[in-house]
């Protein structure tokens, strides 16, 4: 019998956690409520009692496992184990969290930020089909990245390399980021990036529509209202997409370009536009490609959904423990 | 003794040769005449008499040892062991090279194209210090790249990554590729670019000016005369090169956001502008980065001039016989 993987997926609200076969099948799967109260300081311990049952449970021991894998908000201090920043969390002091598994487990422990760990699962089991080189970019109310080359999460420097969302999309674009710069892609390609395009060009459509009419009253508009629109043929809500998918389109083909990866994997919330995103956006990539890289980096949807999480954090533990698949 | 590494840099005017150590050292350099006639038939053989007469002559053999890397223009079909569409060595179909080098020397035989194994170099021996993310940007007639991630170069799907001359930089710009695409960074930030631009807003400048002069009296412009002019105070060529600095700061930005490398490296023929380059970059580069990024990926200038190509070609053989140094 193969040895199996416990994978986890520390989240805000709730922390999902698996048990992994090798291959990447989820043979068991739970979530148990995060309790952010107190700074923090229960999550850890909250997360290992519950990792100790369920072993008692389904009668396993250590023996039976390769190590532990998790997926976390946060910035990760490989070096010293430990996790900070992660304010969805109230970690805002240094966690020493590989630490307290190691304390609990005499196991390997690994870990990784969520969005390079989604980016994992997706090359390892969803729409990357296990190939060397994949992207995940994620939609969500920001935009997330993560990326794999050579089979291997790519950190860089600090760790920050992913940051597809402050990718400077347009240095003459004028909406303000969370981060304190200008023209970056999340402006504009994200939920709150299509608001942004919305109310900007409504201060200048002169035509009719739902959309523009629910701005000038004051009402709140959402993403999903302008993909619903512009799908069921609203002009507005139409070129403020095109506009959208334009500039995802160009911040697809810098990815591609430069690293001339297999596959660049759209997932989040924003991606559940689906096919009507991907397709206008997979045509401004391939407008603004070398061909060589037209013709050999594809752009699809995430396949994995919520799993996404838990079969990266797996990986992790199994890359490093099997090698380097090539 | 630790064993030595014989490193070629094939080029279409010469063909250097070096015995290099495992540390990087190069002990013994040459060169031969690149004989690009009958179809570069002559190329390969050439190379390997000079190689044998020249073990003879100091007396090593081939346990002296590790292997033999190659750079190489073309494309390099690496599973094939064979170099196709290097135009400048007359080579348009598919070579044999590997076959024809494991036929002579019983000692493995790797290789990758020039920008590759350039960027290799750098980040080994020269400006990259040895750290594990190193991106290397040359600025000549076009705009190459060669990106190392985790001591390894990246090849994407079909060896197409490091294409940074061919981001789209500005979807709005009109000057032809010789890609077939518009808006490419090496339409305005190479040696042809810089000129590029100077006809470009020769045509709406005013004032008085010694570059804009001789693009109105039809002369020939360089790169060198825009870049001296600028530094000389010229007004015109100063606007000229803001320009340039900028969209290769820009570009720079979108290597830094997503790969966030320790060093990302300028060199080439332009780069001899130097420091006054660097500089304006530098300053655009970090005004499109994110916070995190900005204060851990440096730009700097190549430091191993022509012999970036043999340090590259040895680390090939070094990675793989010696394995990633991490």
């Amino acid at each position: 019998m193969s040895k199996k993987i416990i994978a986890i997926d520390l989240g805000g609200t709730s922390t999902k956690m698996a048990i992994v076969s090798g291959q990447g099948e989820i043979l068991q799967k739970w979530s148990i409520a995060t309790n952010i109260l107190d700074q923090g300081q229960h999550i850890v311990p909250d997360m290992i009692k519950s990792l100790q049952d369920r072993l008692a449970l389904y009668k396993m021991t250590e023996a039976d496992f390769l190590g532990i894998g998790l997926g976390s908000p946060g910035t990760i201090d490989q070096a010293a184990g430990t996790i900070e920043g992660a304010y969805n969390l109230n970690w805002a002091q240094a966690q020493p969290v590989r630490e307290l598994f190691s304390q609990a487990f005499d196991l390997p422990f690994y870990m990784d930020n969520d969005a390079n760990v989604a980016a994992l699962g997706e090359q390892w089991q969803g729409a990357g089909d296990g190939l060397s080189d994949v992207v995940m970019v994620t939609l969500g109310t920001g935009v997330g990245g993560g990326i794999v080359v050579n089979h291997q999460l790519v950190h860089g420097a600090v760790g920050a390399a992913g940051e597809i969302g402050h990718i400077t999309i347009d240095p003459e674009l004028d909406f303000e980021c969370t981060c304190g710069k200008k023209g970056c892609l999340e402006t504009v390609a994200s939920a709150t990036g299509i608001v942004n395009l919305a109310r900007h060009f409504a201060e200048s459509y002169a035509g009719d529509s739902e959309i523009k009419q629910m701005i000038d009253d004051g009402q709140l508009v959402s993403a999903k209202d302008i993909f619903d629109q512009a799908q069921l043929g609203d002009h507005f809500a139409q070129s403020v997409v095109e506009q959208f998918c334009q500039y995802l389109g160009l911040a697809c083909s810098h990815i591609a370009n430069m690293l001339n990866p297999q596959k660049i994997v759209l997932g989040g919330g924003v991606s559940h536009a689906g096919v009507y995103l991907l397709e206008r956006t997979h045509q401004y990539m391939n407008q603004y490609c070398f061909t060589q890289v037209r013709e050999s980096t594809d752009l699809v949807l995430a396949r994995l959904g919520n799993d996404a999480g838990l079969l990266g954090a797996a990986q992790l533990v199994n890359l490093i423990q099997n090698g380097v698949r090539e």
